[in-house]
């Protein structure tokens, strides 16, 4: 990109836009002209972006002239309502909601699988669902190599996948029970949760958006749903668990994969070894394998516990982390962005 | 049972040890006499029973002179060491450690399970891993209906599956955050675990027991190989991750298992409500579905999150959730000495 660009970011005070914002910086994006957009509640309010002071705007329809590049991360109903403005404005917009992900004339990229995609855009390219763009940092070289059939996985995601408010409950019922309670026997606070429906802290909670007929969550068949057009597989089936764990900014998900090759957990680490986006930690006997609290502020997934897997003929076991904020959000969008 | 028994606890201190006392007083077991042994650092001290002090004794090799029924739970080396005395002196040993789990000559008991193997005993009996005893309250009810092939497997398990110290360890480590960081970008703390090789609060870690030259952990391969043992199933494969997170006192599981005939989430449904032991808690519209935190404390497990398997033809997901110290060591120990 030689040109610099009018980039606005819509949500920028939420957890995801704060980081669109540093990855912008530290990535070293052509922004010429940065916009930010947000409720009129943070309307006025500044944020800082390469050292200078960028007062926050409120959101309208009219908020998208001259924009080149619009990236949004304010929830579904808002990119319904404000993406069409901002294609008519002439933005190409980059959405992190799921409002768009699974229409056919929308692109869903995570770039290290399928860059090319980009190019089919029509105004909208929709970055992932963050559990998704994490496991398939991992899964799609392994797929390339040896065919992926089916997965099954099981998700620990951490609160910012909620947005701040979540991150700021699960802080609150920490710092509650350590100031009132401090008995490991008494870690149910009085306090009511206000974001989830279970307090977080000191607890996991299977339940990561809402249900569906079938009983899986509309989460848990993301993995299937947009993994099938990510990776141009529409055979490819995942049962998934999702479940929130008391972490707050990286996912870790485990998975059973079966492949249609014949495949071995020295033949996975060599091909994982060479995928971009991704490290492999794998040396379990030095305790080396990737955990949320280390992966968090990193660009980078990472993977490990490979192993073939036990109850499968071809098949491997695995651990894959990633940053929620980052790869599962604002690092991905900019990435797409920087694919334009 | 009508004559009262000598009870010994090996292991009094122990966070397993408090609750098999609290076990035998709050079911009534017929105690007669109650021994307590421990390490020497305890000896001395005293634990109430039934309102009464009882004096903790040194654990020795002739501790078990007139004990009918000795409780071990003081880990693998102590029962290996000390078992061998009580049944020489007449005892009969409920153990809960891993020391003769796949012993031939030793019968593995979830009683809800696999009753009549208490007959079978040479004096010791050995208490099942707790995540497998868990898992199989849900999983063999499942089995007998529909005659299960294999389980894909990953664990949510609490710090009291380590024991005591573990339990501290959270605890100090999320006052530690609470009484000098309190933010969530800074969840890392500086002071070093003692007890897990990662720090647990905040976090997640893909490491339970020690490590396999196949990749898996001891603990993984326990869902399998005490499975077959106890459900007397020598064809039974699970693939089982398991994983420690920051929660106190109750395991969490999710599974996807495959069956010999088609299985619907209604059919399971029905089978699990009349299961032994179990509570199905299974509304996800109206937020209800087991939490640890909520589990923790009661006797029974609970199942919840059933639904037919989108990624096997014959197969059902759902989710365990079990009190790690009671159904996943104390209580099962104990119905395993009220089976003799």
């Amino acid at each position: 990109m030689s040109t610099s660009k009018h980039v606005a970011v819509v949500g920028a005070t939420g957890a995801v836009g704060v980081e669109m914002l540093r990855c912008l910086e530290q990535r070293g994006f052509p922004v010429g002209q940065l916009t930010l957009l947000a409720s009129a509640r943070s309307a006025g309010k500044t944020m800082k972006f390469r050292g200078a002071d960028v007062v926050i705007q409120e959101l309208k329809a009219d908020s998208f002239k001259g924009i080149d590049i619009a990236l949004f991360s304010a929830g579904g109903g808002i990119s319904k309502e404000f993406a069409p403005h901002a294609v008519a404005a002439g933005a190409v917009v980059v959405d992190n909601s799921s409002a768009f992900r699974m229409d056919d004339t929308v692109p869903l990229v995570v770039p290290e699988v399928n860059r090319e995609d980009v190019k089919k855009h029509q105004g909208i390219i929709a970055n992932p669902n963050c559990t998704t763009a994490i496991s398939l940092m991992a899964l799609y070289p392994l797929h390339q190599a040896f065919g992926v059939k089916r997965i099954f996985a099981s998700s620990y995601q951490a609160v910012s996948g909620t947005g701040a408010q979540a991150i700021e409950e699960l802080a609150n019922q920490a710092r509650r029970w350590a100031d009132t309670k401090r008995e490991w026997d008494a870690a149910k606070l009085e306090h009511p949760p206000q974001v989830y429906p279970h307090q977080i802290a000191f607890n996991v909670i299977p339940h990561v958006d809402s249900f569906l007929d079938s009983g899986y969550t509309k989460e848990e068949m993301k993995m299937e749903n947009e993994g099938r057009k990510i990776m141009h597989h529409p055979g490819f089936r995942a049962s998934v668990t999702c479940v929130r764990v008391p972490v707050f900014r990286a996912h870790s998900v485990a998975i059973s994969a079966e492949f249609e090759k014949p495949v071995t957990a020295e033949a996975a680490r060599e091909v994982l070894s060479r995928a971009p986006g991704l490290d492999v930690i794998d040396d379990p006997s030095h305790k080396k394998y990737p955990v949320p609290l280390d992966i968090a502020g990193r660009d980078n997934c990472a993977v490990g516990r490979i192993r073939q897997d036990c109850a499968l003929d071809n098949g491997l076991a695995f651990w894959v982390v990633g940053d929620q904020l980052l790869k599962g959000a604002a690092l991905n969008a900019v990435q797409i962005a920087e694919c334009l």
